[in-house]
């Protein structure tokens, strides 16, 4: 591509409202551009990149026997009442009528559709398995959309759904999309984790999301430095301490510690170590049928974080976890919120594994003001239910069994879920069996967030000069760039021959063939769009017989002899 | 591919709903499944229908100096206010709300969105000229969505925007857009016209229509037998006859012809063939500022038919044509609308120039009950006004003075315009000139109906058996189909074999691996499906060392040496 044909939109300045480095890269490179809020427009640079990311995709989910469709933007109401979503789905699923004042909705994912199109098509066990995907244009009305196109409204998404008769035969199908994505991911060429997750709101009993690895990532990741067990931290479980909890040596004592309440206060107060108090939270239990709903007492570790996911799943915790008011607690407990403990305490208590763990702890006395030292559970207070209630830390044993949990940032890129029945059973898609029996299918759902690739991958792949693109996405493999070719004719020859000996190789040459445009500027431009190779031609390296090259992460340029430099710039792709 | 993992969707039945043949055989063939009223999914046979097309447009857009992009469906309603379309646009135009109660809209068109763009990126004459092309969604809410994907509410589309300095160079950018469309609709195989087209509403001095021949056209296209001028009959003109117009040789007679009203009842009735009447439309004149409309009278040949744009292109009538009120037509020219002539009118008359040509006419005597006979323009009526009103018929010379014009139906599928500074204007999207002069850009732009394209190509190729693809576009080119491979080893080995061999040379076989599938059923559907070479591999045929070939349009199979059959197949791909 001669860059006089093509339109380079780099910018200078960082725009204001580009918060994270992708956004802030991709608006510079002149990849995209904002239409509306949450709404961006691929410019060709980008486009090129979102289209190589669709075709790596592509061509793995056909090698995986899976079959590419199409379904519509636009959806009727009437599946989404079929599965009983119309009226679960927040204000993310924007809703709209037709003409005809029909209701409409623009598809944030096609479970209902898909599912009604099977329904349609197969009517037998012998039809199945079965595996549909389309790469196709999703809305979600984001409230507060940001990131660019890491969190946009309108965005690019692979989806897939497979259909099976047993569960076995889903569990297939998922590993052989397990595997898909993580040759989709490598072949992109990107630092990944595949982590067991929380399945969250789709439903569906089993589920992995796939993580781009990056300090800028949203979630918490925890895996292990002995195996390759990774999971979401909200999934991770953390483990009971292996050895005895060591034996009292302290009296129980009551303290005064006036307004000291958090547990940084309470420490730094009583010269103690944060793990060695614990906290005391108050939640709801599940309301009785008849009057309100009880208290729950959580009691971890001071240093721990409480998991909402890990408290919401014990039995008789109300959904969602729900604090209890303040005064309440000052009414029945006798104490404020910053001076709780579990000592003498007539409501249900949970204590988390590590916190069971701990001898001569410290905690508030249920009495304002006042904190317990040297307490002791069992001998001072009774220890009944304990569970894994915290997010597991940096240290904390894999709950495999093997090596220790490290935690990264990631951004998820991909998810894939065991749906289950949910959607088959709502909207009647069943088949007959060997037996001649009316079975609901059971689905699973695989997705991936195709623009939000392209930013993943700038985020782990940049450098204060710009973008560097892993080979496979690059918008153009290597950057030809002459110095001075208005004034150098055999600078200007030598790069067109170059051009045309690359092109024809099939090498993607982004020949920067503008007239008059200043070599700095053009370095910059070609290192900010991130294009993995450079040809610099001058007269002075033409003299000696060489042109300049360097990768996109070298520190050097080195030269190169003119006669080598086409098997050169091959042996590099090629690597 | 294998059928086995391969949704074959055929039908039987043709769904009653399909009125077209191209409808009726995607749906039976299993391209495509209906979601909603205008809403259709891909499926897996059609979409690799879809994306050849889609392939064929892209390589030939990039070979054109078009640069990809890929804008958002939802789009701002500020955009279209400051164009003006907002008002404009009627219910086609699907306007929406976001969860901010902010006003949207599904794009039907992209003007708008990308003469944003390009207002931002280009400021000067030295970035110009530029095109811009996208393959991307688009609704448009048709009032009565029909022919399946022909008139889809939701549609895949190539839409392209070129912006220019001058009017020289947009016209240059409007030629190689015109050679791209020959080439893309070329490439694909079809029979098509390229026509002189009335812009319509989308503004422009300029345009051509690409019209798919098919007899289930909804177009009429003018084309002439002796040169490439082809036209939208709404656009072709009807030249002057170049003969004189013969004498008066009768003498001018009222004669009651009671009942007698339109022209083949008078025609029949007075013994004279309708060439030889004139008929009487009043439609009504522009309004003055104060007062009602005046009443125009147009006249026709009898066998002629009005039409409409080239009557609303002349000064003094109303836009949209309006047809005066019979009421008024009694009120002020004594008659009713079966009785109506030129002669004696006091209102303009406005007279079609094949009208203009006759002597002895026949026409209404402006009497109730009664016509003239013998009428002689001059003699009888003043002839002043002399235009062209009427629509071309078979057999008219062509407006380009080289042959004779035939009349055939097209269906368009595609559109180029010339829009000049409409949008430019409006949006004020300027660039400065060599001088350093503010200039508004000027731009064309170039649409294919891309899913459109696929039921055009359907309509112009098929049989009673089913569709019958050009090789470009076909889903798969070659059917492999065993007979009884469950009871022949030696078939089902021989299949898998060929299937191994065509593939790695890049063939898309369709294998019809289904173990116990009926031959007749695979044939009808290998047929249904349109796939342009079946082989047929049976025990019989094994033992004489053969297999049977079919080409899609063969009326006979034949025989091919089973060594041979590789390079037969290679031969018969590369016609």
């Amino acid at each position: 591509m001669r860059a006089s044909r093509f339109l380079i939109a780099t910018l200078k300045e960082t725009p204001s409202d580009a918060e994270v480095i992708s956004h802030q890269l991709m608006l510079r490179a002149g990849m995209i551009r904002k239409l509306a809020s949450g709404l961006y427009t691929w410019m060709p640079l980008g486009l090129r990149v979102l289209r190589k990311v669709e075709r790596i995709i592509r061509e793995e989910m056909d090698r995986s026997g899976a079959q590419e469709v199409l379904m519509p933007v636009v959806q009727p109401a009437e599946l989404w009442e079929e599965s009983g979503r119309w009226q679960q789905y927040g204000p993310e699923l924007l809703r709209i009528n037709d003409r005809h004042q029909r209701d409409f909705c623009l598809g944030p994912t096609h479970e209902e559709v898909i599912t009604d199109l099977i329904r349609g098509e197969i009517n037998s066990y012998k039809q199945l398995p079965a595996n549909f995907y389309q790469i196709q244009t999703k809305f979600r009305d984001e409230i507060r959309p940001r990131f660019g196109v890491m969190r946009a409204r309108e965005f690019t998404m692979k989806d897939a759904y497979s259909f099976h008769l047993s569960q076995e035969s889903l569990q297939e199908t998922y590993e052989v999309m397990h595997r898909t994505y993580c040759a989709i991911f490598d072949r992109i060429g990107l630092a990944y984790r595949p982590v067991l997750a929380d399945t969250g709101s789709i439903g569906g009993a089993f589920s992995h999301e796939f993580h781009v690895l990056a300090d800028s990532g949203e979630d918490d990741i925890a895996f292990s430095n002995g195996s390759d067990y990774a999971a979401n931290i909200e999934k991770a479980e953390a483990l009971a301490p292996s050895d005895a909890r060591p034996s009292a040596s302290e009296a129980m004592t009551e303290v005064a510690t006036a307004d000291q309440h958090t547990i940084e206060q309470v420490a730094g107060f009583l010269k103690v170590a944060p793990e060695q108090t614990v906290k005391t939270l108050i939640v709801l239990g599940e309301a009785p049928e008849e009057g309100s709903a009880p208290l729950v007492a959580l009691v971890l570790r001071g240093d721990h974080e409480l998991n909402d996911i890990k408290a919401e799943k014990i039995e008789g915790i109300a959904t969602p976890l729900t604090f209890a008011p303040e005064e309440r607690i000052e009414a029945e407990l006798g104490a404020g919120v910053g001076s709780l403990g579990p000592v003498g305490l007539t409501i249900r208590v949970l204590v988390d594994r590590a916190a069971a763990q701990l001898a001569d702890f410290v905690c508030g006395a249920n009495r304002n003001g006042y904190h317990l030292t040297g307490v002791n559970w069992e001998r001072d207070v009774p220890l009944n239910d304990v569970v894994d209630l915290r997010n597991v830390v940096a240290g904390d044993p894999s709950p495999d069994g093997k090596g220790q949990l490290e935690i990264k940032r990631g951004i998820e890129v991909g998810h894939i879920f065991q749906l289950g029945t949910k959607y088959s059973e709502a909207m009647n898609a069943r088949v007959l069996d060997e037996n001649g029996k009316e079975k609901p299918m059971i689905m699973g759902c695989y997705g991936i967030g195709v623009s939000r690739v392209v930013a993943a991958a700038i985020e782990q792949n940049h450098d204060q000069n710009g973008i560097i693109w892993p080979q496979s996405i690059a918008p153009f493999q290597l950057a030809l760039v002459p110095i001075n070719p208005h004034k150098s004719p055999a600078v200007a020859e030598q790069c067109e021959t170059l051009y045309q000996q690359l092109t024809e190789l099939g090498v993607e040459v982004l020949y920067m063939d503008e007239d008059k445009a200043r070599l700095g500027v053009m370095l910059a431009n070609t290192d900010l769009m991130g294009i993995p190779h450079r040809l610099v031609v001058g007269d002075r390296g033409l003299e000696k017989g060489t042109l300049e090259y360097k990768g996109r992460r070298d520190e050097q340029a080195q030269d190169v002899p003119l006669e080598q430099v086409v098997e050169f710039i091959r042996e590099r792709l090629a690597d």
